[in-house]
């Protein structure tokens, strides 16, 4: 079971794959897309999308996961995060992939033990579930975190 | 000029294709695109995208045009109403399309010529504007305004 792991945002998105037999969880990939700050809102959509189809087209995840949304006080700040989103599932929709959502306090109980835990104790946990990943970068983090959250979570 | 006016949403997307030459503005299509509220969400933003990618293939616009999108009370609403957005704004982005985004008033005001106008009174126009246009529905009377009015705001 290949699970593709997402962390959309329209600046940077984030994306990890993990291979998971019985109860093992091996890293096999992850990355960020960053999208021009200058370009155009579509452009930097579709650019995402694209970058998304290659990640799918290469991996071949059986199934997708993402955060649940987080929805931001500032409205400007959640609309560029959903609109993100919904290019990111689309994408997925299009590779015919489930995306679940999990709750954040879930995916941290998952990677760490505990809801409370802050991103350094997740990307300390990363080092240790996933011996000789190179992360990416913090968005990636959160996408491998979520993948693997959603292992651990089954097949429900 | 071919201009593809759109009123994105996750349960019904409007769509509406207008030709502008000189002052004239003409009809050419308009529909609306309805996703299965059963279906997984990855998969209603896939089902926007697909048809989407098939208007923009069939008409060949030169550019798009959509309202300015409403940040609802309801953060939920917001929520999938922007996600939607986000996979047709990336739809036209693959396209190379520019989405230029204009104020629900300016809309009313290209329309209708008063930005307070409402909708039955834009529908109405559109029947004067658009002689045998036959709309397609609501969603669809939104987006042949935006056109509309994107043609009026001109090459700004």
């Amino acid at each position: 079971m290949i699970i593709l792991g997402l962390d959309p945002s329209l600046s940077c998105t984030g994306w990890g794959v993990v291979r998971v037999e019985g109860s093992r969880i091996g890293h096999v990939a992850n990355g960020q897309v960053k999208t021009d700050p200058g370009a155009p809102i579509a452009a930097r959509l579709a650019h995402l999308v694209t970058a998304l189809d290659g990640v799918i087209a290469k991996h071949a995840p059986d199934r997708a996961a993402a955060e649940e949304v987080f929805v931001n006080k500032n409205p400007q700040s959640t609309l560029k995060l959903a609109q993100a989103r919904g290019a990111v599932l689309a994408a997925c929709g299009a590779a015919g992939l489930e995306v679940r959502e999990h709750a954040a306090r879930l995916v941290k109980k998952a990677v760490v033990g505990t809801g409370g835990a802050d991103k350094r104790q997740v990307q300390a946990m990363l080092k240790i579930l996933l011996p000789g990943a190179e992360v990416a970068g913090p968005d990636a983090a959160d996408a491998l975190a979520v993948a693997i959250a959603d292992a651990h979570l089954g097949g429900r």
